[in-house]
C-alpha cells in the first residue's frame, strides 16, 4: 500500500527539524508541493536547504502543483475555506495516483507543526474519505512557529498553574474569553495586539530562527507601535512576513 | 562566560529530538540532573538511552542532586510551588558554580518542551536574577506531550477557524471559560475529563512515543470509562503514568 508522510519541518532554523522528521524525508520517494504563490523565494530556499541537508541518497522527486484560487472575498470564512480543502484534495489525489507507485512513499513538507493552523491532515483525510486512492498515512510532527517564539524569549508560555490560549488575529479582534491570563497569536495580519489591554506585555517575533530574525518585547504601551513599523518595514524588505506573539495579561 | 542549555528532548520517542539540540547535547560538559523520586526507570532509561544514541564523544559528567521537598499540602498552592522554585535555584546555583569551570558548559534536558508546563526556565532565570554565578544560557525547543498526541492521533488540534485552550485538570474541574472548542489538558490526575459535556469528543494517550503507548478516541460518553480504567490500569503496571488529551467541543 502506497504510504505518505505529513512531515513537520520546523519553524524557520533548518536545525529545528527532528530526528524522526530526517528518518522519514529520506524514506520519501515522491515530495508533493503545493505553490502557494504567496510563498516567497526565501521559504524555497529554506525547504531546498532542509532537503539538501538531510536527505543522504538525493534520487528522490519533487512533483508541484499550483494552489487552487481561493475566495478571499466570500461572507462566510468557513463554506469559502471547505471549499478550498476540496479543491486541494482533488488535486493532491491526482497527484498521489499518478505520481506514486502501488507501493511508492510520497511526503507533504509542512512549515512548524502540521497540526497547528494548517490545512494538510485535513486534506489528506478528505482523499482517503473519498476512497479513490488507498495509501496509509503518518504525521510527524515539528516545532512550531509558537515554540520557536518563546524559546528565543526564553519565556515559559504560563506562569504557574495558568492556562494558555492559542488563537488568530481575528479571533483576537473579535475579543478574549473572560480569564485569559496567556494568549499566543498567530496570522495576525490586522496588529490586533494594538486593541488590548495596554498594561499587558507583548512577546513578538518575526521570521524566527532565520538570519532575518526579529524579537521584540515589552507592555504593549510601550512597543506597540515599535512592532506595527518593523512589521511593515519588514514586509516591505523581504516581501512577506512570518510573524506571531505572546500577549501575557496582568495578574489579577 | 559560563553557557547553560535548557535542552527539550521531546516527548516519549528518542526520535522527537531536534537537530538543534543533538548540537547543544554534543557541545555540554555536565549535565545538571534533578532526581524527582517520581521519575521512574523508565525515564532515566529513556535519557540516557538519548544520550547514548545522539552524543558523538562521550566525555561529558552528570551530576546529580536531590530534589527539595515540595509542601503538597499548603493551602495556598502557587506560594508553595514559588517555595519549592527558589529551593531548587539553590540547588542549582550550586551545582553550578561548584561544577562548571569559568568557560564551561552545562546542559539540562527537559521532557517535551522546556516552555509548556516545565519550570526549569523561570528556576535559571532565578538564579541569574541573584547574580551570584554569572552565565549566559539558551532555551532549545522540543517536541511537546501535546504535538505528539495529536499526531498520533493525526489530528489538526483546532478545527477551522477556532482557537485552542492548553489547561491542567485541576482547572477544567474548576470550569472553562466560555466559548472554548478544543481544550487540551496536562498534568490530570483526577479524571476531570468525566465531568465535561458528555457530547465532547476525547482523544487521549498515554506513554506517547514509546513501546507501551496507549491511544484511545471517541465521544466522552462512550470512553470516559474506558479511559478512567485503562489509566488506572497502566500506572499500576508501570508505576507512573504521562497522559494527555484533546477535548473537542461540539460546534455551536
Amino acid at each position: 500500500m502506497r504510504k505518505l508522510f505529513i512531515i513537520g519541518v520546523g519553524a524557520g532554523d533548518p536545525d529545528y527539524i527532528t530526528v524522526q522528521a530526517v528518518k522519514a524525508l529520506n524514506a520519501v520517494d515522491v515530495f508533493f508541493v503545493i505553490d502557494k504563490g504567496e510563498e516567497k523565494d526565501d521559504l524555497v530556499a529554506l525547504r531546498k536547504e532542509i532537503c539538501r541537508r538531510h536527505i543522504q541518497n538525493p534520487t528522490y522527486r519533487i512533483v508541484e502543483a499550483r494552489d487552487p484560487e481561493r475566495d478571499r472575498t466570500a461572507a462566510a470564512y468557513t463554506s469559502a475555506v471547505e471549499d478550498w480543502y476540496d479543491k486541494r484534495a482533488l488535486i493532491f489525489e491526482r497527484m498521489i495516483a499518478e505520481e506514486l507507485g502501488e507501493e511508492g512513499c510520497g511526503g507533504f513538507l509542512v512549515w512548524g507543526d502540521p497540526t497547528l493552523y494548517d490545512s494538510t491532515i485535513r486534506i489528506v483525510e478528505r482523499i482517503k474519505a473519498r476512497g479513490k486512492v488507498a495509501f496509509d498515512y503518518e504525521v510527524i510532527p515539528g516545532i512550531s512557529s509558537v515554540q520557536a517564539l518563546v524559546a528565543k524569549h526564553r519565556l515559559p508560555i504560563n506562569r504557574v498553574g495558568e492556562s494558555i490560549h492559542v488563537t488568530t488575529g481575528r479571533k483576537l479582534a473579535e475579543g478574549l474569553p473572560p480569564g485569559i491570563a496567556n494568549v499566543v497569536v498567530m496570522l495576525d495580519s490586522q496588529n490586533a495586539y494594538r486593541g488590548v489591554d495596554p498594561a499587558a506585555e507583548i512577546y513578538w517575533g518575526a521570521y524566527i530562527g532565520t538570519p532575518n530574525e526579529i524579537l521584540i518585547s515589552g507592555k504593549v504601551a510601550d512597543v506597540a507601535e515599535t512592532i506595527t513599523a518593523t512589521r511593515a518595514e519588514a514586509r516591505e524588505r523581504h516581501g512577506w512576513i512570518m510573524d506571531t506573539y505572546l500577549l501575557r495579561f496582568p495578574q489579577k
